[in-house]
C-alpha cells in the first residue's frame, strides 16, 4: 500500500494477519529506500516494524498512551500516525524529527532522546489516569539496554510497589546501540532461551498439587521438578520478584504471538511487562547481520551493497582522535583505563578495547556509575579516562560535581559531541556542558582548537595529576592538519595568541575558532585589526594574559558554541567585574533556547553564530571607539 | 572502656564475643550522650554498632576498603579508628565532620554524603586491585533504602556481570530515613521473614537428589518440595540472579552470627551480598521505637526523657510553610499532587499525606524517577509539586533539562535547602542550584524573601500554567513574620524595591535581604543612600527595573547566597554587557571551593558574606564617584 495516504492507524484494526505481513513488507521497503538517502535509525527501526504495527492494532492511540524509550525507533510509529509523507526530510532542518515530538502528532504523548526515562513518565501517567478516573492503557516501549539505566530501575521499583495498571512492552534485541552488558542482560539471556513462558501464573502449583498422584514413578518426578525449578528460575521471577506480571518471551516478528500477547496484556490487572525478542535491521540482510552497531544510525548507504556513501578523504574523527591518543598513551602508561557508558563504538575505543581488554570497561547505559567508577578507581592512583557525550554527561551532573570534583580526583572526563550535534536535535545538543561544569571547584576544563592542539590536551590530562580534568571536543571530525609525532603537555590556564591586533580582541576556543578567523581577516581588511586568541582552557582562563587585555581597554568579544547563559563569555563578565575592568564585553554563543535538528551549519545561522555576525558585532564594538578617535 | 584511648582497630582481633559485646555497651553509652549535646545522626549509628566492629575484626582497614554509603553511619567507624576524642566538636566548623573525609583518616577511603555511590567506587577500587594484583577486600556498606537509587542499582547490574570480588553489606534497618517504598524493599521484607538462608548454595540439589530414596511418603515429600521451592522464591534468588552470592540474613546485633557470616563471605569468591538486619536507634529507647524518622539526626536532646531541647517560640519552618501552602491549594484544586524522594518528613509532607494518601507519592531515594515521574504527571494536566533538596536535585539534573524544561511542562520545584544548610557540610550545600539551572530555557526560577512572600509565591508556582517553575527555600526557619490569609500570585519577573536610594543599587533575594537593608541602613547613617532590590526572581529578571536601575549609571552590588559563577550576579553582568551598559557591577556570594561545615553564621563568616562586606564593597563602588563629584 503507498504509506503516505495513511492519515491514522484506525485501519490496522480490520487487517487480517496476512494483510498485516503484507503491510510489513511495504514498511521495511519504504524505510530501507528514504533511509538509504537521508540516514537515520534504521536498524532499531526495521526491528520494531511488527512490533508497532501490533501495538497500534491492538491499543488506541492516542487514547493509549505510548512511550517510546530513547525514542529513535519511533519512525515506524509515525508512519502509522500519518507522517509518511514527511519522510524525505527526516532529521533534517524543519524537517520531521527523529525522536517523537509533541508539536509533530498527538499521538506523541512523550518526548524522548535520552534513555530510561519511559517508565517513569509513563507512571506519571497512569497514576494521573487513576486519579482522574478515566481509562487507558500507558504503555511505555523499553529496549533492553535502556532497562538498565538507573531511573529505569527506580522506576521498576517503584511501580512494581504501586501495583498500578501499566504495559511495559520490553523490546529485547539484545544490544542497544553497542551489545548489552551487565547482570540483568544475562537474566534476560536466560529468559529468552526458556522458550514460552506459562501466562497461567499458578501452573507450578498445580503441577506441584499433581506430585502425589504420579505415583511410584519417582525418578521421573524428581526430573520434572527440577525442571520446574528451572522454569521459576529462568523464568520471569526477577520481574515477578519486583510487583510485575511476565509475559513472554514473545517472538517480536510473529504476529500471531504478538498480537495474542497483546490481548492477554490488556486483561491482565496490575504491571505487566512483555517481553519481545526482536532483531535489530531484520528483513535488510547489511543490517540484519551487523553486530558492531555499525547498523544503528548510519548516514546515506547503497541500498544494493549496503555500503554506506562516505566522503573521501576526511581528517581524523575527533572522538577517534581521541580515543586513540588515550590508547597511544595507555601502553606507556597502566594505570591508564577507559570507562564509556555504552557507546564503545560512538567514542571509538574499539581499539583500545582489541588492545586492552582488561583495562577497558563498557558499563552499559549507566552514566551514573560510569562516572562515580571512574572516582572509585582514581582513589586507587588509576587514570581513568572517562569517555562521555556531552549530553549524556548530564546524567552524570552529581556525580560529577560530589564524587569526583568535591574530593579532587584524577578523572579525565571526554567530553564528546560537545557543541550542536546536528541531525538528532535538542535532546542531543551539547550546549550546556559549560554552564554546568564551570561553577563546579577544582575542575580544568578546555577545548583543542584543532586535532594536534586535541592530542595534546589528551597528555595534558591523562599526565595532569592535581585533580579533575575535561576536555570538550565536537561531533565529527578534526581540520585535517597534521599531528606531530610526539605528545607534549600544555600548561593549565594558558592561552594563545592566534593573530595580533590592536582595535578589538576576540577570546574563542575549539570549533568557533575559524569562524573568529575568517572574521578578523575581513575586518583587516577594512583596516580594523583584530587580535584572536585561543581561550583553550574555559577554566582557569589565563588570567595574566585577560589582564593584559583588558588593562589595554580594547573591546573584548566572546565567542562560543555553548549556552550564553553561565557560559564561557559570562566567565570573561565576570572577571572584568572582579577587577573593575570597564572595557565593552560583547558576546555570542548559543540563546536561551532548545535547538532544534538540521545541519550544524543551518543551525549555526538559524542562532547567527556566523563569521557575518562576528564582523557585525566587532564593527559595533569597534565604532565608538573609533568615532573618538576621529573627534580627537 | 575509655573509648577516646583507641588509636586503630587492631585491639579488636583479640577480643572475645563477651568483651565486644561490653565494648558495644560502651559505643552506645559514649554516642547516646555526646550526641545528646551535639545532634547528629544517632538512629542510623546506633543501628549499626555491632556491625562496624564486626567489620573492623574480620576485616583489615585501611588495607581493605570501607566504603559507609550515604555516610552518616561512620560515627562507631570514626570511634574506633581513633576519633572519639573528637567527638565534642563533630559537625561543628572545623571539628570532625558528620561523614566520612579523606582528610580525617587513613580508614575514610571514600567520601560520602549524597546515597547510593558506595558500590560504583568500590567496583572502581575492585578493579583497580584486580589490575595491580594487590590483595584486599573491597567492602561497601549501602542501606536498603540507598540501594533503590538508580545509580546503585547501575552498579549492582554491572559487578554482577563482571563478577568481580567484593563484599557488599546490606544494611537493612527497614528505613532509611523515612520508611522505605518500593517492590525491592518487598523482596528484602520477604527475606526478612525467611529465615537464615542456607549459604551451601547447592544443598537444593541435594535435597532433589534425594527426594528418590524418600520412600511411599509422597504427600510429605510434595510439602518439602513446596516448602523448597518457597525457600528458593523468597531466599536471596533476587541478587543469585544478578550475579551475587546471597549470604543472609543474619541479625545484625548479634555478634556470633556477624562474625560467622563476615568470615564466610571473604571466603567466597565473586560478587557477595550480606544480608544485615539492623534495628535503627538500637539500644536508646526513644530513638529504638520511633517510626517516624524524628531520630534519624536530631539536635541536642535530654537523655534521659529523650525530649528535644527546641528553641521556644521560633517561626515557621520553611519546608513545613510551603508544603502547607501547597496542601491549602490541594484542597481547592485536585489537580495538585505531591512527589518526593525519600523526604516526606524533611519536607514536612506528613499533613499532606494524611489529607490527600491518594495525591502524595513517596518514591523512595530515587530523585532521577521522581522528577521525571512529575513531569509525566504534567503532561497529563496534573500540577504536580516536586518537593526536593537543592543537594539532591543536582541528582536530577538531566532530568530538569531533558523531560522537564523541553518539554516545558508545568511541574512546580519546590528547592528546599538551598543556600548554606551548615552542619551537613560539604556534601549538603545548597549553593549550585542558581548555576545549574539559570540556563536552562523555559524555566522560571524565584526565591522569597519572607514566609508570607514564600506563601504567595507557592501560590505563583500552582496556578502558573505556562511551563516549569522552580522556588528556592533555605533550611530553617522563617522571620516570624505574619501571614496574610489571602493567598495571591506575583507578577512573573517583577522585582520589588525594599528601600530607595540613589547612590548605589543592591540587588538580592530571600537569605540575604536582612543583610542587605542592615548595611543599607549603616550606609544611610554615613550619608549613602542605597536603594535594595528584592531580585525575587533569579529568572526572568525584571528587566524594565533593571534597564531603570543601569540606566541611571549608579554602582550596583549584587548579594547571593549560592556560587558565584554563573550565578544571579553574572546573569546582572550578562544583562548590562547585552544592553551596553557601563555601570559598575560588583558582586558578593560564595566563592569557587566547597564549603565545610559548620554554623551557617561561621561559614557566612569565613567567605566573607556578612554585613560589613556588603558596606565595604557599596563603600568602594561609591567611592570613586563621590571623589567625582567632589571634584566637579
Amino acid at each position: 500500500m503507498d504509506l503516505t495516504t495513511i492519515k491514522s492507524p484506525d485501519f490496522l484494526k480490520k487487517m487480517s494477519i496476512t494483510e498485516l505481513e503484507a503491510l510489513s513488507e511495504d514498511i521495511r521497503r519504504f524505510l530501507i529506500t528514504k533511509l538509504s538517502a537521508t540516514g537515520g535509525h534504521i536498524g532499531p527501526n526495521l526491528g520494531v516494524v511488527e512490533l508497532t504495527v501490533a501495538l497500534h492494532k491492538v491499543f488506541n492511540s492516542p487514547k493509549d498512551k505510548f512511550l517510546w524509550d530513547v525514542g529513535h525507533q519511533s519512525y515506524v510509529h509515525k508512519i502509522l500516525t500519518g507522517r509518511a509523507c514527511e519522510f524525505d526530510t527526516i532529521r533534517q532542518y524543519k524537517g520531521l524529527c527523529g525522536f517523537p515530538k509533541r508539536d509533530e502528532s498527538e499521538h506523541d504523548v512523550w518526548e524522548t532522546g535520552h534513555s530510561s526515562t519511559s517508565l517513569s513518565a509513563a507512571m506519571g501517567m497512569a497514576i494521573a489516569r487513576d486519579l482522574q478516573k478515566t481509562k487507558s492503557y500507558v504503555v511505555p516501549i523499553i529496549g533492553d539496554g535502556a532497562l538498565t539505566g538507573g531511573m529505569a530501575l527506580e522506576a521498576l521499583n517503584h511501580i512494581g510497589h504501586e501495583k498500578t495498571d501499566m504495559t511495559v512492552i520490553l523490546n529485547d534485541n539484545e544490544m542497544s546501540i553497542a551489545p548489552n552488558v551487565g547482570a540483568l542482560h544475562s537474566v534476560l539471556g536466560r529468559l529468552r532461551t526458556a522458550g514460552k513462558y506459562n501466562w497461567v501464573k499458578d501452573e507450578l502449583e498445580v503441577f506441584l498439587k499433581k506430585v502425589p498422584a504420579v505415583g511410584g514413578k519417582l525418578a521421573a518426578t524428581a526430573e520434572r521438578v527440577k525442571d520446574g525449578l528451572k522454569y521459576m528460575v529462568v523464568s520471569g521471577m526477577f520481574f515477578e520478584d519486583l510487583g510485575f506480571t511476565y509475559l513472554g518471551p514473545v517472538d517480536g516478528h510473529n504476529y500471531e504471538e504478538l498480537l495474542e500477547t497483546l490481548q492477554y496484556a490488556k486483561k491482565t490487572k496490575g504491571p505487566v511487562v512483555v517481553h519481545v525478542i526482536t532483531k535489530k535491521g531484520k528483513g535488510y540482510l547489511p543490517a540484519e547481520s551487523d553486530t558492531s552497531g555499525a547498523w544503528h544510525g548510519p548516514g546515506p548507504y547503497k541500498i544494493e551493497s549496503g555500503d554506506f556513501i562516505k566522503d573521501k578523504n576526511v581528517p581524523v574523527g575527533w572522538s577517534a582522535l581521541v580515543s586513540n591518543t588515550v590508547l597511544k598513551m595507555a601502553r606507556k602508561d597502566d594505570r591508564i583505563v577507559a570507562v564509556t557508558p555504552a557507546m564503545p563504538v560512538g567514542s571509538k575505543l574499539e581499539a583500545f578495547q582489541q588492545e586492552f581488554p582488561d583495562r577497558m570497561f563498557d558499563v552499559g547505559i549507566a552514566e551514573q556509575h560510569a562516572t562515580t567508577m571512574a572516582a572509585g578507581l582514581a582513589t586507587q592512583n588509576m587514570k581513568p579516562f572517562l569517555a562521555i557525550y556531552s549530553t549524556f554527561l548530564q546524567r552524570a551532573y552529581d556525580q560529577v560535581v560530589h564524587d569526583i570534583c568535591r574530593q579532587k580526583l584524577n578523572v579525565f572526563i571526554g567530553i564528546d559531541r560537545a557543541g550542536l550535534v546536528g541531525a538528532d536535535g535538542e535532546t542531543h545538543q551539547g550546549v550546556f556542558d559549560i554552564a554546568f561544569l564551570r561553577h563546579l571547584p577544582n575542575l580544568v576544563l578546555m577545548m583543542p582548537k584543532d586535532e594536534n592542539e586535541g592530542q595534546h590536551m589528551v597528555h595534558t590530562a591523562l599526565t595532569y595529576e592535581a585533580g579533575p580534568i575535561a576536555m570538550r571536543y565536537p561531533r565529527g571530525n578534526g581540520l585535517g592538519i597534521p599531528l606531530d609525532d610526539e605528545l607534549k603537555s600544555i600548561d593549565i590556564g594558558t592561552w594563545e595568541v592566534l593573530k595580533e591586533g590592536t582595535d578589538a580582541t576576540i577570546l574563542t576556543f575549539g570549533t568557533t575558532i575559524p569562524m573568529a578567523m575568517e572574521a578578523a581577516e575581513a575586518l583587516s581588511k577594512k583596516g580594523i585589526q583584530v587580535e584572536v586568541v585561543n581561550a583553550r582552557f574555559i577554566k582557569p582562563m589565563d588570567e595574566e594574559m585577560l589582564h593584559n587585555i583588558l588593562k589595554s581597554n580594547r573591546p573584548v568579544l566572546t565567542v562560543e558554541e555553548a549556552v550564553l547563559q553561565g557560559g564561557f563569555g559570562s566567565a570573561v563578565l565576570e572577571f572584568a567585574s572582579e577587577h573593575g575592568y570597564y572595557s565593552a564585553i560583547d558576546r555570542i554563543g548559543i540563546p536561551d533556547k532548545f535547538i532544534e535538528h538540521g545541519s550544524v551549519t543551518k543551525l549555526l545561522e538559524e542562532i547567527n553564530l556566523t563569521t557575518e555576525e562576528v564582523i557585525n558585532r566587532v564593527n559595533k564594538l569597534v565604532r565608538p571607539i573609533q568615532k573618538r578617535l576621529e573627534v580627537k
